[in-house]
């Protein structure tokens, strides 16, 4: 059997975690960069990753009462500035068509940073009666934001998302909603990405730009950072009044409703390399891989080996497992090292002693660990071990979150955490944004939430000393 | 029971067929006007045909072995104007950014009206050897295209679509997948939309800009004004030469491979509507209709009516049956207008007489036919009734294809003919496009296309009485 060949092009993380997050972006084949600064092409593979989330989310969606619809690409520059806060957040970075044809347009128009605009304007021609409410849209698109420093999956200037838009009738469904949409949010990384999140709420000062209040799930990378996965938005009335959306409530009166809006991007892929990657390249979870088990002939030359091997493949495909054969002519060192790469959860060996002894090799990639597996009942003892790998990269990343949240009693203290250990810090806090902002300067760390999992750490904050009844998790954050 | 409403806001097709459609469109509640001209807004029941449209598709992709990707949303000026004739056509209608954030560009971003550029720049990054041939692409996404006047779905500046791109060793390979991909779109009109394709190649002057050849499918409207409905584009290696895009073959040669691309759109939306609606509003074939059965109970006070409205919806459910009850308080005639005019295929009547009788009533959409049904075995009788109603609408739209092209030997009589019957024309062509645009002018119509099925109605030019071996079809279009 030919040596494994080790992925050498890949840099270790221990060396430079940014160039190993590239190197896995494009040697595993997720992405390629176009001509623009942040535009970047989602290859096969990339995509694939990406179409098992949104089939996910999509059948959530559903199930919750959501329905499908598609906005326009362009939003007018008067549009946009009908809520104050929210154009505020968003003008800077606004990508501006100012020509369509060969004609000089008499408005500005920007392409969608986010679409809560159009939704309000369209709701403003809908809306008419408590019986035309709740609206539930959601839609499945590309943004524009034009940011300065981009990367691929993590920041770029375009980027893939879903977009949810309610209206409600009551502020309490309208926060419900938001809640539970952040639910779902949790449960797409724990069940399908195997990624362990804290759920909380963004500061002020961190909220959505024009939002009352902006849930998020949290995420912690190999090296200890903070990823924000996903947030889900409510909104208050503040936009159905810009917008003057009323309806007819059951006593006649004319009332504005309530407003949520929730995201969840093609940033989710960059988290997904950040916590299971190795320096063998892409690990991916069992149930968003696009192929979950490779198979491998070995000795592939010798008779019957190769047809084993489709036959293997057949029976697991059979049983709704997504399956790969490898029949090419490289070595399989070769393809060991390409499917290590590649981050598929498991390879499956066949070579003539095993067809002989009724079995076959299976090797987890999470852990490198292998079995002789009968073949008798393989597709039972896959989707064991499918499973298995699922559970296992979710309590690996659960441990290196467990363990990287420090609490503290003072600012000097958090600093002197984020600059030996890293990881999320958790203090009491004031709720004073000067005091956000003394995190920031003292210990270069942003507030990622404010946990609903709250613990007393203290009576005080840790920054002013002034009275705290908050306690906030901060980190460095991507 | 209720006397049936009529749906009076719909104007007649005979009196004034835009209008009518556009009623349709807006009234079914399948599009909203946005603020911008020509950008239009998907609304849940619009958007949910499409969904049902993409399905088909993407599982007809995928079983032909294409794989999906995405690219980035703008185009640079250079990129655009690397294939002459390409550039020339798509250059007057483009959208272009001058303005990323506070900053003016360096160069001019167009949002892509189409993406043969774009694929064919990271074609030239990752297309090294054979063994990276075919590479067969799709995307789902929408483009932009300036357009001076607009409609719901038929044209719009902004609208939905796949974009097929392919890349294959050579020619006759490549022609094999233009081929293919214009028959999965034909079986796609047929076997899902019920509407009858004619299936040719474009002449000269119509095909693609950049392409060598252009396969289409057209259909027939109401109105007998023709729709091209898809097409499929062969490329031979203009791009590829023009982008640089070499493979080494076996023989260690490198050569220019051969390129398709290949588009459906929303406007296939559009030719639902004006194949299938009636002056009661929109009529869905059952396969791509998002509810294909509505239960309306008679006498819902009556005890043991809705109970036995909601068993058999979820009797029907479970089949697999796309259904809504409609258990609200209006009378039994305003839902049966309200889903008249969305245009679902079969309602189920439901009243106290029935349940004693072990019966419902079924009434088909496209005919009016009502048929008392026993609720033994409802699931079946719904399938198969859902069945025939997809074989009337296909077989009422074929005849209306059929009776509608006529055969001329001249140009006079080919105009003679649109002027009173309208509809289409087909005659022998010389293959001159001066004939072609002579038939524009005296005729008003354009050529639709060459059909596969050739018939040979006289051996000389209906236009210049020179010879000619080819058969066209002329028509007027949307």
């Amino acid at each position: 059997m030919a040596k494994e060949k080790k992925v050498e092009q890949i840099t270790d993380m221990e060396v430079d975690f940014a160039q190993w997050f590239t190197d896995i972006c494009v040697k595993a084949e997720l992405v390629d960069y176009s001509g623009i600064k942040g535009l970047f092409i989602l290859r096969p593979y990339g995509y694939a990753i990406w179409e098992n989330i949104t089939a996910f989310l999509d059948r959530r969606f559903k199930e919750t009462g959501h329905e499908n619809v598609s906005m326009p690409l362009l939003i007018p520059e008067s549009l946009l500035q009908k809520e104050k806060d929210h154009v505020e957040g968003f003008a800077p970075e606004c990508a501006w068509v100012t020509v369509g044809g060969s004609e000089e347009l008499p408005e500005r128009l920007c392409i969608r940073p986010t679409s809560e605009t159009l939704f309000c304007e369209h709701w403003s021609h809908v809306v008419h009666s408590w019986r035309d409410l709740p609206m539930k849209y959601n839609q499945w698109c590309s943004v524009l934001r034009w940011e300065k420093t981009t990367r691929p999956f993590l920041r770029g200037r375009e980027f893939l998302w879903q977009e949810g838009h309610t209206l409600h009738a009551t502020e309490q469904e309208a926060v419900e909603e938001t809640e539970q949409m952040l639910e779902i949010y949790a449960e797409c990384y724990e069940k399908l990405l195997a990624m362990p999140v804290v759920k909380g709420i963004k500061t002020e000062k961190e909220k959505f730009a024009g939002a009352e209040r902006t849930y998020c799930v949290e995420c912690m990378m190999h090296d200890r950072k903070g990823l924000q996965a996903a947030t889900s938005h409510y909104f208050g009335n503040g936009f159905t009044k810009a917008f003057d959306i009323t309806f007819t409530d059951k006593n006649n009166q004319a009332v504005n409703p309530y407003q949520t809006s929730w995201g969840f991007t093609t940033r989710s892929i960059g988290g997904l390399i950040m916590t299971h990657g190795d320096n063998s390249g892409l690990v991916l979870p069992p149930r968003v891989a696009p192929v979950q088990l490779v198979v491998i002939p070995i000795a592939q030359h010798k008779p019957g080996v190769t047809e084993k091997a489709e036959e293997i493949a057949a029976a697991l495909k059979n049983a709704g497992i997504r399956v790969k054969t490898d029949l090419s002519d490289q070595s399989p060192g070769w393809k060991f090292a390409q499917y290590e790469m590649k981050g598929i959860p498991l390879r499956l060996e066949i070579g003539p002693k095993d067809i002989e002894n009724g079995q076959c090799v299976l090797v987890r990639r999470d852990t490198g660990e292998k079995v002789f597996t009968p073949l008798e009942g393989i597709a039972e003892s896959v989707n064991k071990l499918l499973d298995a790998v699922h559970e296992g990269l979710y309590e690996k990343a659960k441990k290196n979150l467990d363990d990287n949240i420090t609490s503290a009693n003072s600012l000097d203290e958090a600093a002197e955490i984020i600059r030996t250990k890293g990881g999320f810090v958790k203090t009491m806090w004031c709720g004073d944004e000067a005091c956000e902002l003394k995190f920031k300067e003292v210990a270069g760390v942003s507030s990622r939430c404010m946990p609903f999992e709250q613990e007393k750490l203290g009576e005080v904050c840790a920054c002013c000393g002034r009275p705290a009844d908050k306690m906030v998790i901060w980190g460095v954050a991507y």
